[in-house]
């Protein structure tokens, strides 16, 4: 397996409280990233997938923000309790989850109106 | 832009002097990611690509480590004056800088001979 099939971007950044722009990981525990580590674990694809910790992805009004690559899936408002269907149903199952995809008019985009 | 035509995480992993498996930004002053963000900057990219930071890659032996998403590229040893032309050779031109990039049988391979 020489690159990995799912490699998960977790935010982990962390701003000073009351910034406009909010903190994906406001304690700076880095507990999102470890629930995805352990999940990943559990479902046997520690050596295909990867979770890794990230800086700022620039999307911070749709935080806590994850991005899966290659496939390139934007993931917003994600907690620790969406981990599981997210290996499950997006990792395993290749299904997109609408509920917490960022919506194509937002993503890059400054002038996305949750950034007003 | 929906999304980033190129998304490259710099590897900012810290490590106590002498760790065996080293660390990719030794002094943890984010110079290399810098030397992205002002490149891409100076190419125009900065609405289309990001320079972000990553926490460890897991391809510690191979460090300084890059990755480069959604095209799944990935290089080693790379300093700040290999920047420029990551930029305007891979980035613009599309072109895999052989000299860098790690090779297949090391990546994601705990068995990387590079690790003994």
């Amino acid at each position: 397996m020489p690159a990995f099939s799912h490699h998960v971007f977790v935010c982990g950044n962390v701003r000073d409280p009351g910034h406009r722009r909010g903190s994906c990981d406001p304690s700076g525990d880095g507990d999102l990233r470890d629930a995805f580590k352990k999940a990943l674990k559990r479902a046997g694809l520690s050596r295909t997938s990867r979770a890794n910790h990230a800086g700022c992805l620039d999307q911070c009004e749709h935080g806590p923000v994850v991005v899966i690559y290659p496939q390139g899936i934007w993931y917003g408002g994600v907690t620790e309790q969406d981990v599981p269907r997210i290996v499950s149903e997006t990792l395993v199952g290749g299904k997109i989850l609408d509920d917490l995809l960022i919506p194509d008019d937002c993503l890059n985009n400054p002038d996305c109106p949750h950034r007003a």
